[in-house]
């Protein structure tokens, strides 16, 4: 797979020109050109980076890549992260925004099939779905348990049935605010000190299913895209974090 | 006790005029002018509203009161607050980041006096100290369980010893970047997905408190300022919130 | 009437999403949801609150509502007017630049409706509208003053005839500048000291027919228009206001 | 005089570095460096012109010059206005805020002391003042119609006295709403629509003295400064507004 | 030819309403309504506003007109300039951006065309075209000379052939970091410290053809349509400018 | 010589807190920390980087090193460049505008004090300086040509002789507008197209000295600086360049 190939196929599939986003999104580091095998992950860090070595990927391709607009300056920990990166020739490339809220890719849109929600509109980098009759917030929460396996859900429980459900994967708990009167039920990625408040008094059920676990869904689907379109192999590295 | 001889006090002491903050510190609701017991608290919600009329206070005082710049617009349950504030005659007044960095009353410099911490020296809205010799990490975790009695601490341990502390209350994950070769150890009152790589790959112990945990000290400080000024009674409500 | 019902209602009628205004459109402060009686008004001020009260309304529509954007703060005389709002459960509504420029119910093509003016064409926030005749100043004079039968006109008159005129109703009396050679009237809601001097160098007409006078023709075509969508009842307050 | 002498002089005086103001303060056309006679008013205009071409000035001293941060285009009454000058050699130089707010020849600072006002304290643009002992607001106003004989005084009367006065001149009535619980009287040189309602609200007397009528001190002040400096000869052209 | 009937023919032609310029586009400053004559050239400066006046023309129509968003203010040799202006009461059209970048009548297209180059494409403010098959980069040499007949040429060499060429006239040397593996050849107006260690990294040829000399081509092309249009003489006056 | 104490050592003879630069001031690059020699040289390029490989230095210190502000993004020309740094080791430490305007160290009071100038004031990024009498132009052009020995001057006289100089380096040709009637003659380091006519209105003398030339003296001052302190070895890289 040349990478500068991959690179304009999932640009054109993500849009990746109509977001304004916090980082580049694409090719972040350029490597060797010709891949072979890549590593697919959340977050692009140092213990990810010596896995994608051992297991002989040319190419990382995360969610969490190099974020931020700064001068030029090569330092310290990040300095040893893109050094071992250039000396073992590897592509970094990373997506984020485009990859939350794609509707038949996306991290939000993959979970909302996961819980059989329907009719998924866009609100926010996320999804709002709903089930057709109400069911109980047991049934809801055996739901979930199922497409989070591993994950420690953290629930304020403020209704007894779910019908409607708004998704949006990591740092989102601010959104909550916007919710009022549009859902019953919210799927974060993250808690805030005021989320048990605001989801008590806003009468929403709040679930934060982990700012990792609710972002391993995208990349994923960009695997099978790439190996599909390019016939390259790819490794889920799971460098599993509980926040 | 006047509502605006206590404000008057309290932004002198805080010196509130040289903050550029994300809420309008002092008054934000005007209540009663004169109070005889005011409800301590760190959070302004229904929960604390609640209990601070039922124990009779005419005024609340906390680190979060209500944050944001928009166009005027009381509506859903902020409205629903503020009605109730407004029907029982109370006064909320609110101190944010010039109770987090206060040198003398704060959130993180009493944090650091109660760990025998030396030397501080103010870093974000944080200070850094050290001890003269360094200990080792156990003796410095039972510190901390002293502290925080009853909060869960998420440590993420990359040293064995413990000699320089840098310690920000509140949502300061994101700090960590700035700690490189400064400290050994960090205190934060949140975790993001990132902090484990970055504590690991900067040898830096970080330890979430609590956003909640960590953000009690000020407000009582000013409890007891209040007190001996006007001779005004004062309650610590605490609901006590996990993240 | 319901008063989200009629929120949404007059938002899509107004197009107020596709305005960058000094104010929020719609619902200000939220009161009681079912409506039997709105008090009508140019501008919310205690007079204006007091009347409406007297007169058993549960909402305000008006033109000015609350402006700004700032840090919740409630204190001083605003406050004394929300609490008054709050406790006589009150709805407040505005409608503020959505209601100057609209193209049928607007205050400035109502004006010029009433002035017999053609081809109405938008130009800032108010029209530009012509005569096919050019008719005598004085004869303009005598309509305006049907027009605004209570307000003294401020004249100053450097054409002696009628033919094109600009109408852009409230403190607009800066756009002169902008009407070079492009109408021969111009009628304002404010005068300022360099509008005499402009209005002459520039051979342009000017009317300060009032701040108050020329903005009381939008929020009484929203009455109508809310009487016959829901039934409700009507009162237009006037609170004159010689500016 | 040297216009760029005098220009100098006055910039140190008035300290001009130090305002963020909405013109150039200074010269704003360089006509002919040697002046012998200069015409002194409240705003340029053409009738300004006209009446100082016609009593031999070679420079105009305003408080109102031409204002504006625009791409450079002469075109249509400003071209007009500013070929007149050229063609007449003459010297434009002109000074907004800084005449506003000086402490000892401003506009405010001269409507103070003519009131006899004590203890000046500067307040935005202008000064608060004093009186020692309370006068009943009939004397107040025998005073202001010796200070501003020729103005007609628009006056909302909300107390029977007057202690307390801030004095801000020109466009400043919005200024008001920051003057709560400061001043029992505030003059200024322009009336809002909203301004009748915060005067009552707010409790403070309201007095509009006009915006030309309130800044014809300052100019007058320079005047003499320059004659007494260069020995240069001045008039004040009187293009009296109602405004 | 009517100085404002020109103006909007060119107006709309340019399509100037698209463009965020550093001037205004259009009449700069506004002279005789009535035109004979009009002097071309790049730029406006005494040199060509001496010449133009020599040779009896009442307008001037450049390139570079007067640039800069500032306070007016009048003084040293920019009056100097615009008084002579004024005085010989000539009008002064400018039109920058807008002529670089236009697909008929600008400085690129012409020059694009001139080398024989096809199927031209839109980049920045230039073009980018194309040989069907590449040619030596001494032909391309050869041509270039008979297009810039007297200007000499700085030539970075770093390839043998041209095929693909970028041609952006003026100031645009930074413009080559974006042309990586899009072009072999590009065509600036200047040159900087770092064009050279540019051009050679990227593997780009790099020619300046002068500011000037680049430029001189779109106000020819508007001269002929005034002629035709309107009837109206023009003049090229060539102040000629080797940078 | 330890890099860190390098960088801390000129970063505080050189002030760079108090600039706001285009690129970071310091380290821009991380790499072996012991450091034996150091290539000095104008630019950051393949060609200099090349010859500091050959001549063994790990480390390079220039005054134009990696500017802009972007994501993070390492790709194309650039990612060969840090490429090659990473893999040999080296650091590359980059000073601008506080090496410019530096009042010992920098290059305009460098160039200032070889012209035998007097009396420096800070102007700009560089220094005004005069000489107690006036000297002829040609007797300056001399002294011009032993300072700047390989390089053609580009030079606009239009005074006969030079008594006040300003001196800016680089890309500084827009400066000379602030310079009317405060000096005779100008030394900047790039010409633009309206330096000519800018010049001769002005009536001052301008040179262009060359970017690269003008700006070879603050880095050699630099390297002499950390010889002395750290016994380093340093030598300077000429890639010489006509701009």
């Amino acid at each position: 797979m040349n990478i500068f190939e991959a690179e304009n196929y999932l640009n054109k599939i993500l849009k990746v020109e109509t977001f304004n986003d916090f980082c580049h999104n694409g090719i972040q580091i350029e490597g060797t050109h010709e891949v072979k095998k890549i590593a697919i992950g959340v977050s692009f860090n140092e213990e990810f980076l010596n896995e994608a070595i051992k297991q002989n990927c040319q190419m990382m391709l995360v969610h969490h890549g190099i974020f931020g607009k700064n001068f030029f300056k090569l330092t310290g920990f990040q300095k040893k992260r893109i050094e071992k990166v250039i000396k073992n020739d590897m592509t970094l490339m990373g997506y984020h925004l485009p990859l939350d809220s794609h509707e038949e890719y996306g991290n939000n849109i993959s979970i909302l099939k996961k819980l059989n929600l329907l009719n998924p509109v866009p609100f926010n980098f996320g999804f709002i779905g709903n089930y057709e009759e109400k069911i109980s917030f047991e049934e809801f929460k055996n739901n979930l348990k199922k497409v989070f396996e591993n994950q420690e859900l953290k629930i304020y429980k403020n209704n007894d049935f779910v019908k409607k459900v708004c998704i949006i994967s990591g740092d989102s708990a601010n959104t909550i605010e916007l919710l009022e009167n549009k859902v019953d039920t919210f799927i974060s990625g993250e808690t805030k000190e005021y989320s048990k408040a605001y989801a008590q008094e806003l009468k929403i059920n709040f679930i934060n299913a982990g700012h990792y676990s609710t972002e391993t869904f995208g990349v994923k689907n960009l695997a099978k895209l790439l190996e599909e379109k390019f016939n390259v192999k790819t490794v889920f590295i799971d460098i599993y974090n509980e926040i």
